[in-house]
């Protein structure tokens, strides 16, 4: 057995089996043993970027890290921007990274570069080299473990050409895994005092408190103390839908958070960070709790948030709360001008069941969550690290954890455009995505931004460089060049039988919904 | 003036008047000065490798550079790949990459990442922090120096979005620039000496020594001591064509490269590194040069190699050489079967004047560089770094840095779509940019290198990881979504006449040639 095949043989022995793939020449022996290790999965993708959002949306789905192939320095940093991500949402991913054999990195070859400090940047918990054959099945166990946490994190493991090569490769046997540390009943009863105070309150959600039993379990404190609940801005994944209660997300403009938190004199972090502004402006707070504002921290990235929301249910002796679950209920088809509100209604009336929401909408999703929230249950992902380019591939890597539930895509122009290269891997793999694709060819939120920071003499070369047209992108266009069955949508009522159609056509598909024109042209 | 203002101001008064840009929040103030300072011409792309290639090809072609507009680490890391192919080409860039303000760092907030240590990774020689309004000129001075070199290099300037919006800025003069090494006498001797001695013996010249003025004193040396020519496999530029004499590129495969180099005994580096093979093979040289044989350095990157030069000339007594110019000629138009081959007599045959190639055909362009030898003088752009994705942004750039001159993108399909938004820009700058797409339905060079890295029991699981079909990709469709004209051609007769009509048509335009399949579908 060679190193490589050690390698393969040691993630598919951990339940890691699916690896999205961008090789090169230093990973021919990774892929050459597809054939031999058939329980591994290959997919390839046409850029890298597309690689490691889809192990971000994989990982984020099946609690359980995909592997990337990655092909050097380059390949590594055209991964980069969804690897920021995936460090964000904590998703574990095994990162693998392709180099020159040892022997030939002091001949400085043109694709020589510094792998270790690219790789830092997004996985500052676990860079490991691969060193021989004979150890790197070992390696691979350390990567894996490191990657599944807790808290989950980009696991990089950096692999030689000749420690791929090389025989004596052994495969390694799952280790065994740490467990998330036990409930902090100090915490818990110094949250519960906070809670009892009767001065405002609040629990801030992140993504651990954020699945069905996360949210039951707060939103029981919510009744039982009067405290307010709401999640994270950008959560890597929430449960929402009926029967579900509808927890308030935390805006992304300072100036609308710091209106939701006014008056609070307690905010209870539950696997959250403190809220701050996304970018900072002149003369604005970054930090958005507002002054007196006592910030605890019942539950961190590393502990076991479920088992800490039961404690907290036990020490305040909440019941079953009365009330809160969204109810069912649709929005009616959309008529007459397309909008994006027009959008969000269309959305709402036609969500499939079992749903996956892939959320890179920007600005034109702001009213997609209201017009779903009494769609039957269905996850909710949304861009965790600001690095846009997300979107698709995120919802590819949901597509292939869960073949079964069909997944929406909900994604700004602009934004498509940083790894639009997704819809071929969709299409190749038969992935059942449907792309939603807010035409206002501009990157609107960059008009906004302009803005709130306060520029002075803005005029029409500025505005220029935040304006997607001309020339006009046919994304229909595009998404048929790559494979998909697609269609260009003008009003609401073709929006509306565009949709209907595109979610009842299997694999991938699109529907780009022409919207009337960025800001200053609309 | 505020911060942006002074780095705008300075840039300009430097002559740095083009930046390809990929603007966030962080880069607002940068943006907004574009109307106030109209000397600045900004480039959107939409996509940072679109943006950094382009600035490649710009300062490969005007010999100073453009400036880049980056959004914070994730932007930089898809930028990342062409910094890397402009590091090895020693391309001149100003690298801008906004950050978050000073005071918000601390905060954590979702973009924030290590920009220090990506940066670092491209720009090694020059990573500079703006920490205040009233220096930030000051500082963008440094980085234009530092830029230009020499040697070329990329130099990164990061500015925090306080220091952009503060008061205070000051527009700082242009600075001196640093002259290169004066010629080393006693290494004009040595090498004399050596290339007297009657033994075996070649220069390798880079690109400092592959524009007409280099290549004719090369010749005159080659002709009156025997020594032969070569050239770097991945040259920065390359000047060619009628009345210039060829050189021969040391082959991209090791063993074709040592069949070159056998029985030398002296090897003069001209600008250029010792050769060493791509990447790493089992059992095969990574160093390619013969065993005895010496390498003697004749100049290096901060040297003045054209100087340098005419010292060797003048130490041989080396007259005009008579012969080796390359003879008028062009291939006739081809017919029948399209073939890569096929490709390559068309764009003999058609090549306009004063055209400018860029070259990442890979496999499929192996023929083009005969077909077009006596072609009228043109020059042509390598794939320095081995990142690919970089033939488009490169092309892009090139244009825009010289307007009345007709570049020609040779362009492999894989590669293509790393970088593919660069049609987008190339539509909206009215770039004069004819793509050759040279469609083989595969990675073609992966097939081959699957092979000859020594793999085992490779089957279809494999090889379908380096295949781009099925789904067929369209990339005339792709291209005309983007606003280019586009044609795809399955004949030779069909590309001849499609090649003519791409050239003759203003702006941008593809034609994608539809070459018979990969190795082993054809």
């Amino acid at each position: 057995m060679n190193g490589a095949q050690s390698l393969v043989r040691t993630l598919v022995g951990c339940g890691v089996d699916v690896c999205f793939m961008n090789p090169g020449t230093s990973e021919m022996h990774f892929v050459a043993t597809l054939d031999a290790v058939p329980e591994m999965r290959g997919v390839l993708t046409l850029f890298e970027g597309v690689a490691t959002g889809a192990a971000d949306g994989y990982g984020r789905m099946a609690g359980r890290p995909a592997a990337t192939l990655l092909h050097l320095g380059p390949g590594l940093g055209n991964g980069l921007a969804n690897l920021h991500n995936a460090r964000r949402a904590r998703t574990p991913i095994v990162n693998v990274v392709g180099d020159h054999a040892t022997y030939h990195k002091k001949f400085d070859a043109p694709l020589e570069s510094d792998i270790e400090a690219i790789a830092r940047s997004v996985s500052p918990g676990f860079v490991r080299w691969g060193t021989a054959s004979g150890t790197l099945g070992a390696d691979t166990v350390e990567a894996y473990r490191a990657a599944m946490g807790p808290p989950g994190q980009v696991a990089t493991l950096v692999v030689p050409a000749d420690v791929s090569w090389g025989p004596g490769g052994v495969a390694a046997a799952p280790p065994f895994l740490a467990g998330r540390a036990p409930v902090d009943v100090a915490r818990v009863t110094m949250v519960g005092d906070a809670l009892r105070s009767g001065e405002p309150a609040a629990l801030l959600l992140g993504s651990a408190a954020l699945d069905a039993t996360g949210i039951e379990r707060a939103n029981r404190v919510a009744a039982a103390t009067g405290a307010r609940l709401f999640s994270e801005t950008f959560p890597a994944r929430v449960r929402r839908g009926v029967g579900i209660p509808a927890v308030e997300r935390i805006a992304y403009l300072g100036e609308m958070a710091t209106a939701q938190l006014e008056g609070l004199r307690h905010l209870v972090l539950v696997d959250s960070k403190p809220p701050v502004s996304f970018f900072a402006y002149p003369g604005r707070p970054s930090w958005l709790a507002p002054e007196g504002c006592e910030v605890h921290v019942l539950s961190g990235p590393s502990d076991d948030t479920p088992a800490t929301l039961e404690a907290l249910v036990a020490e305040l002796g909440a019941g079953p709360a009365p009330g809160g679950a969204a109810e069912p209920g649709r929005p009616g088809l959309p008529t007459g001008e397309l909008t994006a509100g027009a959008v969000a209604e269309a959305i709402g009336a036609l969500m499939p069941e079992h749903a996956i929401v892939s959320d890179e909408s920007n600005t034109s999703g702001l009213f997609a969550a209201q017009a779903t929230a009494g769609c039957p249950p269905h996850d909710w992902l949304y861009l965790t690290g600001g690095a846009i380019g997300q979107g698709l591939p995120l919802a590819l890597g949901a597509a292939a954890a869960c073949p079964d539930r069909p997944v929406l895509a909900l994604q700004a122009d602009g934004s498509s455009l940083y790894t639009l290269q997704s819809w071929w891997t969709m299409a190749r793999e038969g992935l059942d995505v449907t792309t939603v694709l807010f035409n206002n060819h501009s990157y609107a939120i960059l008009h906004m931004e302009l803005a709130r920071v306060g520029t002075e003499g803005v005029g029409e070369r500025a505005r220029h460089m935040l304006d997607l047209s001309p020339p006009d992108i046919d994304y229909a266009g595009l998404a048929r060049s790559f494979g998909l069955s697609a269609w260009r949508s003008k009003s609401a009522e073709e929006f509306g039988a565009h949709l209907a159609e595109a979610l009842a056509t299997p694999g991938p598909s699109l529907v780009e919904a022409v919207l009337p024109g960025h800001p200053r042209g609309a």
